[in-house]
Parts: structure tokens; C-alpha cells; sequence
């Protein structure tokens, strides 16, 4: 058996996340395994390092599969790419090992929220960004942004269904880029939480609008309650790395 | 009467161009002036600074428009992003004195083009790039990019149906910008043909592809002849700044 590392981007726009639940389910996940089942003239499985909800998008996100067949790397990437529906690419292609998973080996992620913040809408970034007319308070956010970093047990910003036992994740950086209108937001820690990102990023957002004031984040994170945190952000402004 | 210059900004992707052609057409302009005409109480019409073609886009474009009822900029500026599809913005409203004339008051043009330039599609860029898979020569087509600045008759990089009885146009300035992956091609002049700007970069690529060489642009454009051009670029990777 041969082992392949995928790194992957898409424009999750029209999709129902990445994770393939069913036969013909429009996922991330069923398009790619569809092509490489042809290529590999096997039924192929793909292990993403992680799921990505309806309409989050992926910069860089890896996955692996293994096949009989021997390619070269470049015979995968022009083969996929060229049959992959155009808003998903193989951006690169690594025969590793074949003890390489890429959910067990994938030991940080990274996200990234992009916030529209000004009067009128960006056409160029309505299914990329989170369009906000109110003015943000980007320092109050800044400061609100700290309080996040470390390892928390991150109930309140979790999903009600969610079936992971230990809430308890680290996050080990949160920064926020600001270039004009745009503010990117970038999240980096061991795991994230079902829906955990777009809670943040929505609470980060209503410290911006001065309807939470970033001295209570400590006190919303210990609480554990999920009413107490901010809306959940839109899932077109988030991409993972 | 009121005279309104506004700046706007559109995802050219779904509509057939700038310019009216009719009632119900699915051109920028025409959208722009329903929303306009139920503000206004009146039937209004708008003067574009340019016209793009089906599939162009643009950052900047500037029009006027004229109305019997006074309304500041920020009321018009919310009204009209409100109703507008998501993919036309207008980002900026001035109120102008009645002399102001789009069309005959923007001196010079500024277009962007950009390509996409790798192995694999950009996920991101399908709509918003033209995606050329082999290997462009930079270098070979920042020389060619040189003939073409300055004041030609350019015929060679018209299109057939054009009824302007001048050709002649002058070029300030053609700049390419290469990061990483992405060329962009700035090109500003005191106006251009219908398609110029397309067929330039259309032959700018097949100069990076080394199917033209350099030194040939001058001859090329010296001939007036239409066969020797390279490709017209595709539209999705213009932007009318």
C-alpha cells in the first residue's frame, strides 16, 4: 500500500462541510474520495485532519489515503485536480510513510475569521467574510482576545450536541490583523470544539460592539454556561489553515 | 437638481456588463438604476465612467447621477447597498456640482488583470483570475510589457465590430506585480478600446508562454493587424479600478 499526503483548499460556499455522510451527500469529502476511487480503481477511504461545518472554507486543511496503485506525486495532483469540481484544488501531493494519519499526526490547528467591517457591502468578499456595518471596537477586542489564550475548559463555547467528553482545550495564540476594513483573525491551539471558533469570534464580536465588555470574558469562560456568550459567528468568514 | 457621483464596486460574474441594452436586462447598470429610481420617485439614469463587459469586474468605477430630491450622501450610500443584489456595492457618495459628467471628467483608466499562475486552480480565484497552468516567463513579459507604454495606434488590439474611428490611445503605464503565485498586470491609460485591455494581456501571456517573443511587440503593434495578437484574455481575471 502507498500512503498519500493531501493538502487541500476549497471554497466551502456550496457544500455541506467536509465530513461525507452518506452516499451522494454533497461533502468535501464524498467529491474527493469520488475522484480518487477512479483514479486508484479502488473504493478509497480519506482521513481529513479535521471536519470543516456547511460553508467554512480550507486554505491548507491535510488529509491522507492509502491505494494499491504506485504514482507519482504530480500524477495525482494533475489527475485530481483536473477532475475535482473548481472549487476545491490539491494544492500539493507527499508520499509519506505508511504510519502518516492525518488526524492523529496533525498535533495544532490553525483557523482564520475574516470580518468586513465598514458601511457597504464587499462583493468580492460576501461568501468569504462576515459583513458587520457597525463600527468595531478593535482594541476592546484585542483585549478581550487574550483572555482566551491557555488551556480552558471551553463549555460555553461548545455545541449542546456536542459528545466530547473532556471540554478542555489550550489555545495558543489569538491574534488580530487589521488592513482597513478587513479584520482577519487568527486562532491557533490543539483542538478545537464543535462550533468553538465562530462562538469565540461571535463573542469577540459583541466585545466589539460594546454589548460585552472584554473584563467579563474570564467570568463567561468559567461560568460554563453556553447562553452567556456571544451570537455564533457566520460560517462564511472562517477558513481553516 | 442634485448631482451624485458615486464609486462602485461589482462581482461582474452574473450580469452581461455595465451598459443597459434594454428593459429587465441583467446588466450593472440597469440594477443600479431601478434601485435608484424607486429612491428617487423618479426615473433616473446613470453615466458609468466605463463600460465592462460581461464577467468584468470592478474596484472603483465611477457614475453620476442626477435627481430632483435631495438626500445626503450616507442616506443614499445605506439606501442603496440595502437593496442592491449583494454582488453590486457602492462604496462612496459625493454630491457633485451639476457639471460633473462621469464619462467626460475621468481622464484616465486604470484596469487590473490577474492570473492565477501554478500547477493548480485557486479555489478562490476561479471567478476572480485566469488560471494559466504552465509556467509563465516573468521576466520575458515585464520586457514586452514596455512597447506597449506610450502612444500607438492600436488597431492590432481592437476588436473587428469597434466603431471608434480612432485607435489611437496612449498607455501611462503597464506595471506587473508578481506575489508568489499571483500576477497582477496594472495597466493606465487615457482610454482603451473595446477588448483592448484583454487582447494586451492576451498577448502578454503568450509572450510568458514563449510563444511571442519580446522584441517582437513593437512590429506586432506597427501591423495593425488583428491575426498576430495573442489570445483574448478570459474576463473573469479584468477589474476596472
Amino acid at each position: 500500500m502507498h500512503n498519500y499526503k493531501l493538502t487541500i483548499q476549497y471554497d466551502g460556499s456550496r457544500y455541506k462541510g467536509w465530513q461525507r455522510l452518506g452516499n451522494g451527500e454533497n461533502t468535501i469529502q464524498a467529491k474527493i474520495e469520488q475522484v480518487l476511487s477512479l483514479m486508484a480503481g479502488e473504493e478509497i477511504e480519506i482521513i481529513g485532519s479535521g471536519r470543516t461545518d456547511a460553508g467554512v472554507h480550507a486554505l491548507g486543511q491535510f488529509a491522507n489515503f492509502k491505494m494499491g496503485k504506485n504514482m507519482t506525486e504530480k500524477e495525482i495532483l494533475t489527475y485530481t485536480n483536473q477532475y475535482l469540481p473548481h472549487d476545491i484544488s490539491i494544492i500539493n501531493v507527499e508520499q509519506v510513510s505508511n504510519r502518516y494519519h492525518a488526524r492523529y499526526h496533525t498535533s495544532e490547528k490553525t483557523y482564520l475569521y475574516k470580518i468586513w467591517n465598514t458601511s457597504y457591502p464587499n462583493p468580492f468578499l460576501r461568501k468569504y467574510s462576515s459583513f458587520i456595518q457597525e463600527p468595531l471596537n478593535v482594541d476592546a477586542m484585542k483585549e478581550a482576545a487574550v483572555y482566551f489564550i491557555g488551556e480552558h475548559d471551553f463549555t460555553a463555547f461548545s455545541n449542546a450536541k456536542s459528545k466530547k467528553k473532556s471540554k478542555v482545550r489550550e489555545i495558543y495564540s489569538l491574534e488580530m490583523v487589521i488592513e482597513k476594513e478587513l479584520i482577519e483573525i487568527y486562532i491557533t491551539g490543539n483542538g478545537f470544539l464543535y462550533n468553538m471558533v465562530r462562538k469565540i469570534v461571535g463573542t469577540l464580536i459583541e466585545v466589539g460592539l460594546g454589548n460585552i465588555e472584554a473584563k467579563d470574558i474570564p467570568a463567561i469562560i468559567e461560568a460554563k454556561e453556553r447562553n452567556q456568550t456571544g451570537r455564533m459567528a457566520e460560517a462564511s468568514g472562517l477558513y481553516l489553515m
